[in-house]
């Protein structure tokens, strides 16, 4: 079947509803090159506009599923579940939480992204293992599912092509913040992963992509629909990052703040939001009897992350590197810390060399930044609070401007609370 | 100077105002091809959807006309003037309306298109006259200018390219009927035209463009201050296109017609709104004494119209082309004939072969509709009322699918005033 793309760019733009058909259409002819870029763009930012209603919506993820293949895991024999976080600074949680929720005998399908901005990307940061790859290909990857539980590892080019098509477009004609294309873009891929379950942590907050939580709280609930509508059992847990994560944002920073948390130690926001994030993925595949914490405090889950790690390349003993340079920032008053914005702290850590700016730009293992108190915490004037990493001493300047007013002690404003939310079908 | 093609989108996307730079910038960008289609497609959606405002509009027009040459027609040492008419059915008053104002002594550049879809073109109609030809080059167009007072040409490709390029954008991206891209198109090729004034024929009802009177005067409007922002006086008349204009809608028929009026005859309503807008033009550069009513009466404008087509190789007196085949259509009830469909008839008349679906294809000089009675004339059960003309019989019955319904008798509908609004700056 073959439509007019003018007819159906009008059809949104005017606030019409679009047909199965249609939306199946312009999504395959858009992937296979026939309708091009310029209507496609005109498309989304009427979309942007106008919105999607619900039964569009999963008609345009499915067809993006449809560009490529749904996984098939059920040969695994073992229940699938997965998590997706909206991205945050300093947010590793995938680090501890892939090889914890495999300890519990729930296999963990992990296709991670790598980061761009001020955000950091699961990969980039695994990365500064050394030896460890992200690419494990189709036989591997299920090997390894079978046999050590968890992969965590790159996308491979047959998981929703339209995605990768229409995310590149929409980076470049200002359409990427529209709730219905970040909820599809994110869905298709995660429901082709072909889960079992999925738990979805969308992070509100000067560091995530939407500030607002009324915003974060509608983009969870398109997405736990989208998941039920395709048959994945999906919650959302919405995640407060008006600060960052734990006590470290970068690469190898990051990593070993991960290991710590495997060794049943860690900052305590960390391991909380990890266990809660593992509690979803275990209830939702009916194992919610088993007890996530005595996992990790066992140490299976640290044998399954070495176990991981090895699978593929890396070498969880070998030391992580370390910057040429570190840089110490001390606290400027005395009371309590009451603000330390993520959003401030991510672009410091992008910009010592942590993120890219392009997508093909490297990334430094060694840079980031770590800091000795969080938010609630009792700070004393010129104590030592953030210490910035880089291997570029350069590079230092740009990064303390980025943390300007970042830090704010005793103001009295109220941080938000660490789990805002939980949403369901 | 540089910016970033997404902030630009952005911008206007969130309903901010563009910065006189990011407009030149980005139709100058455009137009040397460095900001691709995709982005500006976008941008032309987030227009569609936020606006412009006058001051950003002014800017937008203005930049799109630095994309090529405003002539400069001063050495003709005479007043110049012109029209523009955003498109109807049977709107053939640009072919008597020309050689009229030259005949009182104002100069008229007339840059003229051709038809697309329903709506027909100057340049087909008359190149329906055997031997005429619409390219006039630089020097011929300006001795023609100053030996006959009058031309109608093809623009050539140095007026207003960022236009041409925008427009086909626009064509294929849904974002044409928008009220500040669509002024910005005309305008930025009628102010470069060089005339010192302008008048705009807006039409309005179903055989528009835009199809609310309240569209069309805001168009209108915004047409006007762009002129007037040009500093070429301008005034708008918003006028009827529930029904088609005269009696004839296509090539030849419509030039035959024009010569009518220009003989002292022909249909009432072609006449008033040629004199209404020729009145606008002389007013327009100060020659509001000069009665155009005697000048098409005494045969001047007559003599103008043989040196006109003469002059770009047109025999004005060689019989017409006439069609293959002709089909009547009587009327189907007797007493006032309250409806005749502009729209209809201009589908009737395109599908007979006057019109063209897509730029390349061309028209029949022979095709059209002619009609014996005219909206709140009387007609009687079973009188020819419409003939349709076309060199290709198996068209009719397509021409005819499209008339169903286009004629009412005695329904009691009020026919819109012929002439609706006088809008000055």
């Amino acid at each position: 079947m073959s439509f007019d793309a003018i007819d159906v760019i009008r059809t949104k733009r005017d606030g019409g509803r679009l047909s199965a058909e249609q939306i199946r259409w312009v999504i395959d002819a858009y992937t296979r090159g026939v309708v091009p870029d310029e209507q496609v763009s005109a498309l989304l930012m009427a979309v942007f506009f106008r919105g999607m209603a619900p039964e569009e919506l999963a008609v345009w993820t499915q067809a993006m599923i449809d560009s490529g293949e749904r996984k098939d895991l059920s040969s695994l024999g073992r229940p699938t579940a997965d998590k997706h976080s909206t991205g945050g600074v300093g947010d590793k949680t995938t680090l501890p939480l892939a090889p914890l929720v495999a300890a519990c005998g729930v296999a963990v399908p992990q296709l991670s992204g790598r980061g761009l901005g001020h955000t950091g990307g699961t990969l980039d940061k695994l990365e500064s293992i050394p030896g460890w790859r992200a690419d494990v290909h189709d036989e591997a990857y299920l090997a390894q599912l079978r046999e050590v539980g968890a992969v965590i590892c790159a996308a491979g080019n047959d998981l929703a092509p339209a995605d990768k098509k229409l995310y590149a477009l929409r980076d470049v004609t200002g359409t990427v913040e529209s709730i219905p294309l970040i909820a599809s873009s994110i869905m298709s891929k995660k429901i082709a992963e072909g889960a079992d379950a999925l738990v979805l942590d969308v992070k509100t907050g000067s560091g995530a992509f939407m500030k607002a939580p009324d915003a974060s709280r509608e983009l969870a609930r398109t997405m736990v629909g989208l998941g039920e509508a395709a048959g994945v059992h999906t919650v959302a847990l919405v995640t407060a990052m008006d600060r960052p994560l734990g006590r470290a944002a970068g690469n190898a920073v990051e990593v070993a703040e991960s290991v710590e948390v495997l060794a049943g130690g860690g900052p305590a926001d960390v391991v909380e939001l990890t266990l809660a994030l593992a509690r979803e993925m275990l209830a939702g595949v009916g194992r919610g009897d088993v007890d996530p914490a005595e996992v990790l405090r066992n140490g299976r889950a640290m044998d399954v992350w070495r176990r991981m790690v090895t699978a593929q390349g890396g070498d969880p003993d070998a030391p992580l590197p370390q910057p040429a340079e570190k840089h110490v920032v001390t606290a400027p008053a005395t009371g309590t810390l009451t603000r330390l914005d993520a959003y401030a702290l991510g672009v410091a850590a992008w910009r010592l060399g942590a993120g890219r700016a392009r997508k093909e730009d490297p990334v430094s293992a060694a840079a980031g930044v770590i800091w000795a108190a969080g938010v609630g915490e009792q700070v004393v004037t010129g104590q030592p609070l953030l210490e910035l990493h880089t291997d570029d001493p350069d590079r230092i300047p740009r990064a303390l401007e980025a943390l300007e007013g970042a830090v704010g002690v005793d103001t009295g404003e109220q941080p938000l609370p660490l789990l805002l939310d939980r949403i369901t079908a």
